[in-house]
């Protein structure tokens, strides 16, 4: 196996590696004229996410333009939750929109999905992935994590105030803890079939829970994360959790069962690995926004990153997926002063 | 001087207090149906802000509706940025749009404000206030931080992504220093004039750094809120320190030379008394959507924030400002629970 190959799974594990992996949050996506001209092909985002062939394309357009250390399947967080029943449809310009979940007897229409039956596409799309990389670099699988979709499902799409969300949780936590409990089955089960099929790492996105105050976090959404990642450890695949706004929970998060913590840009990388003890590898961090910088900017800002990171087990990445009208000339730079600098190249400020 | 009233001031400089001091932010405002009364007779927002008379009104609405233990001059953070020479405007449905600075040329249109000249109405409503107050509950002042003043600058308006501003720190630091210069200036002079008619404490609203990584916030944002603190150390009334997401900074912020933090709900008062090291007091921090609660849960909240809180030196408030559409009933459970409360009553969970 050749260096560059695994050395994304290596830094998982905080072994020793040739120089820092990179991999980018929505590195396939919109600010890719090649993703553009297969979306449009496509006729919708979900045609997209569902036809293995289309999703394989995409998800493999990042590794040659960009010479990124990991594949991640291309798919969309809220496909479990259609797969539970839910009608979905993402609106031009207003993102997401689902039916949403109302009250607790609407619980009942939620069914923990049978992935055979209800996500073929996906396992189809993973072999195909694996099949066309050919051991180049591995494929990372994800899922929304509980806490995350459902926010979805109780606010019907994106939310500024997350106060549906918010309600049931102070004022319902019985039904709060039916739907965590179904959310919880459905991502184990959703992310076992990845794996199955093939994906060699996983990321769980709680991308909102940093809309939680840390006592709210500690009590109504880590454990389900817990259980997700209690419910995957016998597949042996490195287990990745993402939190957008994570500063606070951070220890939390390092007792999740998590392999690795995908910081966002807010806190330094110094920080996460002192409140983390070393327990976990870290991934991350730059802001997204640097990528809008001129170069000399965007390299100082990178070096700053990679000054903060650990020794070993650190995986780079954006705090956050990367922007629609991201030039892609900078991303490139990106990948290319990552590998460079973490040979040994000139890590000065 | 009754025991009531200074509390908030008391509390503010850690000496000891009879009960927990409680103010709201935007405790004067839309979810109050007497302050939409107010507002709709206004015409608009911005006339509403510059009646001393009517400023006046809505900022008292509170203090007998409520029962809090500080008055908050109503105004926006955005008059200065219009004092400076930026037009200004409140579209119904979209926010504020400013005519924003496009580029280091546009920084010559941008002059320090005379509050004498261009701010008269915020002395006048200032002495309004405390005639009618006459000694009840303090007055508090505000102003926008420079950092969050140049997000609007630059944005020309709310934004989800401070793609400008962030270019503007990254791409062009000279010209990104002389607008921070400028806002610091006029913060200072309009603060100042605020303090020289009468209102007793100060609070800057740093809203927006919460989108900065610590490092940034170090560099380009804490400097000028110290700046504008040292610009006012001679006054002797509190200077409060307020960012939404300030869990990466706390340590940055409690050497800024603010006598009071004022934290939102994602971090516990503990972990930011630990932080600071007692070196100043706290204000905060329940997560406005508990007012959404259940009474029973919404006491929960209260207590939990109750128990985490410093033994002196505690101003109980929102971490976040109270959402529109709030039930009023609510908030003043609110400030009866925290004052019993903070009397020695059951503290128990």
């Amino acid at each position: 196996m050749a260096e560059g190959s695994d050395r994304f799974l290596r830094a998982c594990r905080r072994q020793r590696v040739d120089t820092t992996p990179v991999w980018i949050m929505r590195q396939a996506g919109r600010y890719l004229p090649q993703y553009r001209e297969v979306r449009r092909n496509a006729g919708s985002f979900l045609a997209l996410c569902k036809t293995p062939e289309l999703a394989c394309r995409v998800t493999l357009q990042p590794i040659d333009l960009l010479g990124v250390d990991a594949a991640i399947l291309f798919s969309d967080i809220l496909i479990p939750l259609q797969a539970m029943g839910m009608s979905l449809d993402f609106v031009e310009g207003e993102g997401p929109v689902l039916d949403r979940v109302r009250d607790t007897a609407d619980l009942n229409r939620l069914r923990i999905p049978v992935p055979e039956e209800e996500l073929p596409f996906v396992a189809e799309a993973v072999s195909l992935i694996r099949r066309e990389l050919s051991g180049k670099v591995p494929l990372i699988g994800f899922c929304g994590a509980p806490f995350t979709l459902a926010c979805y499902a109780l606010e019907g799409g994106g939310t500024k105030d997350f106060k549906r969300i918010l309600g049931w949780l102070y004022g319902n936590p019985e039904g709060y803890g039916r739907l965590m409990d179904l959310l919880c089955e459905t991502v184990i089960v959703s992310l076992r079939a990845q794996v199955a099929a093939g994906v060699q790492a996983v990321q769980l996105f709680d991308t909102w829970a940093g809309v939680l105050s840390r006592r709210l976090y500690r009590d109504h959404a880590l454990p389900w994360v817990r259980k997700v990642f209690a419910g995957l450890r016998d597949l042996e695949v490195p287990l990745i959790l993402y939190v957008n706004g994570c500063a606070p929970f951070l220890e939390d998060m390092a007792g999740s069962g998590a392999d690795v913590l995908s910081v966002d840009w807010r806190v330094s990388l110094a920080e996460a690995q002192e409140r983390t003890r070393g327990r976990v590898a870290l991934q991350g961090n730059l802001d997204p926004r640097a990528l809008y910088a001129p170069a000399s900017a965007l390299r100082r800002e990178i070096l700053a990153v990679l000054a903060e990171a650990p020794a070993s087990g650190h995986i780079f990445n954006l705090g956050h997926g990367v922007l629609p009208d991201t030039p892609v000339e900078a991303v490139q730079a990106l990948v290319e002063t990552v590998h460079e600098a973490g040979r040994g190249g000139d890590l000065r400020l």
